[in-house]
């Protein structure tokens, strides 16, 4: 399987990295719309102008689409979809209906197959979700996320004045955790369920209590969730926080028997060192799917909830069922 | 969705209540090798001789098959799949690749769908494996068993002279589950993984220490394992010990980054009240995805790693895009 990478950032390098553990997929190269002599790769995969997509059109199998939900992959999605097979992590909740529509209908035109929304939440946490639910009718999702860096939180406080860097962790509440898995199902906001733990440098003689306040009363950031904000050097966040970790979990707790006697407790969890290269991999893992499928002609938009979990391995149906059924 | 039970123990009581839960599913009735008039079932639902089944070709969208793996669905499975869409959950691991080539033979000439070895595991936990593998290519799978009741040990046990009855509890090594959530990739047996906790009912004047000698020396069942055993009365099994709790996790730790300096942990999770409803459940799910997979004329054998997410739910592609992805 030929794929390339469309965008090169932590993302793209994730997939440039995965494509080394799976023996069945090539790189071609990867597509940038920076000046390709100023891109090195971590590899040494050749670099492309974006411009010049158009002619590896019959070179690549799988594009694998490494922008950024906000802007980029609401158009560049759709419009490669029309010339090549291609994956993406639109990563929009609210947006996914439209965004499958106008995807839809380019790979349709095309006759191509376009996964949209891969990656871990959307992606296996939906599955976790759909699995769960589909099981066990009568019951409860929580989704939790963390302990992990919210690039959005993080960026937010270097907005405020005197702030020089920070990092901003996702944490669940391990309290309440606890309550979800053993089977309790309570009501719960997004801020019950989260603490949001703040690191951040401050310029020289800036006014500490002044920044602290600005981020715990921030509105839709911080007001509605037990913030902590601890001041650090320049030289610890480098040293501790340069990581990008996170995780988290999909618990559902649902009844069965002749009047809901007995309860289960279904649980998907997540500890990543990096969250790209994660992201990445799963990535790879649904280019292959996406591949299956185009061959056997089964165009337009899908999701992760359309792809069989035999569609993502490398291993034969006869393979899987004598070593992992 | 018009399905009925093949096979009343305790699994084809837990579909009869699973079917409560899931309303467009409806149950047409029991099919038993019992003498139909001696059996009562829990909702009222018909019973019919299981040598009647054929009269209920056209009756019936998909028959679930509740018997045993040992004996019954060897038999069974290839049998009625000529017939009937049917799911099993067959569960012989070693057995899998040649039920798998019986009953495809028998569903594709009979223009059926068919599949085999549903349930949590095999069932769930092979696909949390094939997913968790297909990500992290590089990498091991642990899965733990428990807390839970082990029907054949149990049995094991009760055949030992001088004992009343019997249960024994599959428990993982709490140490070990911990490691292995933390990244770390230990070469372990499923002895190393699992302590057995067996509760005795002896026969008044037995002799306990030889009970327990022949207990923790049993080769197979119990010899490789750290075994406990505790006598109590039979009140106190009645009592305490008349469940059938069960679960497990599948966890698998994997590498990512240009030379896998990145470790990733993706763990699946079950703790459930009652073993019989749960599998119950999950066979309802894909019982929905045979019927509709049978619709669009994919007959054969499959498998629960052939089945994507979305097949599984009650709602349409675009409900599940808006509320689960």
């Amino acid at each position: 399987m030929k794929i390339a990478i469309y965008g090169y950032g932590n993302l793209g390098r994730g997939v440039e990295c995965a494509v080394r553990y799976n023996s069945d997929t090539e790189l071609v190269g990867v597509f940038t719309r920076r000046d390709p002599n100023t891109v090195r790769t971590l590899t040494g995969v050749p670099v492309y102008s974006a411009e010049s997509v158009l002619d590896f059109k019959d070179k690549i199998d799988v594009l694998i689409l490494c922008g950024g939900s906000a802007t980029d992959l609401p158009v560049a999605t759709p419009t490669l979809a029309e010339h090549f097979n291609v994956i993406d992590s639109f990563d929009t909740h609210a947006r996914i209906p439209e965004h499958f529509a106008n995807v839809d209908k380019a790979a349709k035109e095309g006759g191509h197959t376009a996964l949209i929304s891969s990656g871990w939440d959307p992606g296996l946490f939906s599955i976790a979700r759909v699995y769960a639910s589909s099981v066990l009718p009568e019951g409860e999702n929580y989704t939790f996320w963390g302990r992990g860096i919210s690039q959005g939180h993080s960026d937010a406080i270097r907005r405020i004045d005197g702030v020089l860097d920070a990092r901003q962790y996702t944490v669940p509440v391990p309290s309440v955790v606890e309550a979800v898995k053993s089977g309790e199902c309570p009501t719960l906001t997004t801020g019950d369920k989260h603490i949001r733990e703040c690191y951040v440098v401050a310029k020289k003689g800036a006014d500490l209590n002044r920044i602290e306040r600005e981020i715990k009363e921030m509105p839709n950031y911080f007001a509605d969730y037990t913030t902590t904000v601890t001041f650090i050097s320049e030289e610890e966040l480098r040293q501790n926080h340069s990581g990008m970790p996170h995780g988290g979990s999909v618990i559902r707790n649902g009844k069965t028997g002749l009047s809901g006697e007995n309860t289960h407790t279904v649980e998907f969890r997540l500890r990543l060192d990096s969250n790209p290269e994660f992201t990445a991999s799963v990535l790879v893992a649904y280019a292959r799917a996406v591949y299956k499928k185009a061959v056997r002609g089964n165009f337009g938009a899908i999701t992760v909830l359309d792809v069989a979990p035999a569609e993502l391995s490398s291993l034969s149906g006869e393979e899987l069922r004598a070593t992992m059924l």
